[in-house]
């Protein structure tokens, strides 16, 4: 892999998966569909407008996909695209790293 | 993994890579140590007061390490710490994503 500039698909990536939310959602799709509110829960803080924001800004990159059923009620899932899905090995990457280096009770890192 | 639950190491580690222009200084550095004015110019548009308060965050969670070799002018240097030069895999998994999704030419992603 070449480093000596900096590629601008690269920064792409990490300026969508940067966004505030947009890393949890993905974890919180990356092993089956959830509802809105399914989704809310599992991330715990978010506000309904911030999760509606960043839900329709993956849909339109094509990262995940709002499925309607059409049963009685009407029941909405959101689910990853191949191109989402793709991203979970960025998002285990990451849980990697978290769990040999970030020490939670201490709310701060290990050294 | 389980991903029934948000995990907290996750969620912070995603918090710290999360931050503009973090996530493109740390793959400044990937490849080996660099000199403040190099960041910036390999980053390309950031402001060097922001450039030196992320490079002193991720000091602070002991991503990397300042080095200052005593010649005449000193020379400072950024490297990577241990917990830092593992966040390689993470920046290479951004990479290989970004390589197989996004079309710079279009400034888009690819569906």
């Amino acid at each position: 892999m070449a480093y000596e500039h900096m590629c601008p698909r690269y920064k792409w990536t990490m300026d969508l998966l940067g966004k505030r939310w947009t890393g949890l959602i993905l974890r919180a799709l990356v092993d089956r569909p959830r509802r809105f509110a399914q989704i809310a829960s599992y991330i715990g803080d978010i506000s309904d407008r911030l999760l509606s924001e960043r839900l329709k800004e993956l849909e339109e990159v094509g990262v995940i996909e709002r499925i309607v059923h059409a049963d009685r009620p009407v029941a909405v899932e959101y689910v990853l695209t191949p191109k989402g899905a793709d991203l979970k090995g960025i998002i285990e990457a990451v849980q990697k790293w978290a769990d040999s280096w970030v020490d939670v009770e201490q709310d701060t890192s290990i050294r």
